[in-house]
């Protein structure tokens, strides 16, 4: 069994991290900046320091009633500890919770060289044989999700965010309604300009929410009675 | 079954966490400072903001042989997704692996208010009795952890920083050698300066260690043939 | 690190388990005495393995709405495969749930040489204290559950039986009511009877729950759309 | 959310699965019967039930350096209890361990009512393309696996049963070697026979090979030294 690694090196009594010393890392204190080296192999320069920040704040905690957050929840409540809460929410961020990020850089990725009305007409033709566009589109934020606004007065420089007015512009035209690019699709943007690998996308989510995981997990064996479990009338019995 | 909570709501097109719109702290932009507040309730002020990007940082990742490293990487080897390797891995974040931080915070938390000459008592007896002093020890740094001289130096204030001397140098006199303070023993201390609840000890460390599983787990993706096994002749058979 | 093992040994192109070759094992096919001589090192005599069919069937399924169930679901739900849904059941098989065989394995192990005024004694002053009696109860099964009957009828010899009738008959003395034993009991009992440790009393709980776990994980699969969540007004905000 | 399911009811003080009384399985008393009633909705006929004790045996444990087993043990170290190791090793059991049953299901399955000749001609076609024919050739047995032939030895009928002949006669031409069926590839042949559908291939596995993966995690628990990590000299740091 091979054991070989470039991310990180415990030698001279202190742990290396991508060519940096983790010390070093503690003593500078940015712990975003930390995560973007570990991740990348390179430190974000300031703006994409600033937008790191938000991309991870974005997306740390969505209310107790998310997939991961009831994972956490009836795990936990079968008698255990904070770690094999957490853990099983994490477990549940597959591909229909967190997974549109990676889906929807693969396809930016793929359209990168595109011309404008190419874009167009690949989106018009996804469109019209009711293909997914992945980041576009939000239950409860019809008008536009206020997170995406906040994150795009930041956005100095950006490749890729020509995807956004393309795609939305594309549905209006062909469905003739609004339908907002969400903070997954804002975020798949942000990680394409910032080169990473698409596989990443669901682990820079993992990153963000596991805050939220923590959080809810506590709240739990802190507050609720063990063993969550449904009342029978809530359960129908079909053929 | 009831589901209540005091964490986050979601509410007019925005979510509130802990009283503050969503959408503020990404206009804020701290991932750290917004885990601080989704954790506690309550705003950091400036130097706990400090400290709490150097507490994260500190844990981000350390090495490839961690037991955290290598359940997300054996997991991940079977065949499955990033989401999967990167829960196992917290998963093993069990009472001996993390674990020693909750166990300090209530040590210090139980000592508070005592005078230095109990705690030395107190630290006497436990070493006669050769019960275990958490947060103290390394098998890695036997001179000290460089990552705790660099967070004690933005130390301004702190109640329970006294146990970290007093520890030390009763150490030092019971038992005639240098078992300086660890990592765990110094986020304890400084997550009891906060005033975090100990279960969240091993939560925080949940938070830091998560990028570095990430990390871990998509490198085993990338780079590594599936599924990792134990060749035979390293397995010894015993009656 | 060492990996010793005594449970099983790949050799000469077969697989020994505790001593037996694997293909002999499946020659004589039966699953759950393979399962005893894999956990306890011994093949079970005819009565044991009768009653070890009958406590792995007990067990099965529990319907829908358990707390394994429940966990499988909602992880399987975010988009994973069937095995992570399966998993997250496991994890979720807490000390609160299928936890109380291995309570009751060690209280009854604790008294096996006590008399039988002994036992009476201590059940009444655990009564009195309002300590929790494992393996006796059932929010549903007010009457007696239908599967200790149909057990008890084949349990030839027991050592540890008396023990059924010795604090059912205390309850009803200390509180004037029936409150008789339930599955939980009734498995910790036949395990006593076969010599398991305690610590096994979960194994054989999770042993005999996989197959529900993996039908209602299925079903689930085969059957909802993704990413359960709940809807808004299930959630009630505090403060 | 909508709670429906076919599967299990608790009603009159009882459980029904699938239409039958919980109780009168477990007084029947057979828990592979039970499984196969559970899964597939029907009872097993005399020579299905044979074979699916020998299925399930066959998949029972096979040694501690398997993929799975390591997932249990590392993560039972971290300071964990029995569940939360056996539940990390069903997560394991992921695409590339265990999911080769499901694949030549899949396979079986759509060449069903193919002539001898289309099967030799696809499966040549895959040779040539270097495709991978999931369920024959093994690691360790080279000469063929031993509990594949006490298996057939029991099989009266078998619908699927020629693929086996097909194949590995196509193989020995075309490569002019032995490349013989292997468990993975037996038991598939047997599920299609069942009428089983190719998600439950991995079931299959996982219910089988749950009890070795609490015998493994047991032993790491009563036997081993808590936080199994790897040896700074076992890790090559490449860049």
């Amino acid at each position: 069994m091979n054991f070989k690694t470039k991310i990180s090196k415990i030698e001279n009594q202190d742990v290396t991290i991508r060519g940096e010393k983790l010390s070093s890392l503690v003593k500078t204190g940015s712990f975003t900046d930390s995560i973007f080296l570990l991740l990348s192999g390179r430190k974000p320069n300031e703006n994409e320091s600033i937008l790191f920040e938000k991309v991870l704040t974005a997306v740390i905690d969505h209310g107790m009633g998310t997939t991961s957050s009831l994972s956490s929840r009836f795990v936990a409540s079968g008698g255990n500890s904070l770690n094999v809460g957490v853990g099983a929410g994490v477990l549940s961020i597959g591909n229909y919770h967190g997974g549109a990020i990676e889906n929807a850089m693969k396809f930016f990725y793929e359209l990168k060289d595109a011309s404008d009305e190419d874009v167009k007409e690949k989106v018009k033709d996804m469109l019209t044989k009711k293909e997914t566009l992945y980041g576009f589109g939000h239950k409860i934020y019809k008008q536009g999700d206020p997170r995406v606004a906040v994150i795009i007065e930041e956005m100095k420089t950006s490749t890729f965010l020509r995807f956004k007015d393309l795609i939305e512009s594309t549905i209006k035209e062909t469905k003739g309604k609004q339908i907002p690019i969400n903070i997954d699709g804002l975020i798949a943007i942000i990680l394409c300009d910032f080169g990473f690998d698409p596989l990443l996308g669901k682990g820079i989510f993992i990153i963000g929410r596991t805050p939220g995981l923590v959080a809810q997990t506590y709240e739990e064996l802190k507050e609720e009675k063990p063993v969550r479990r449904l009342a029978e009338e809530d359960i129908t019995y079909i053929k």
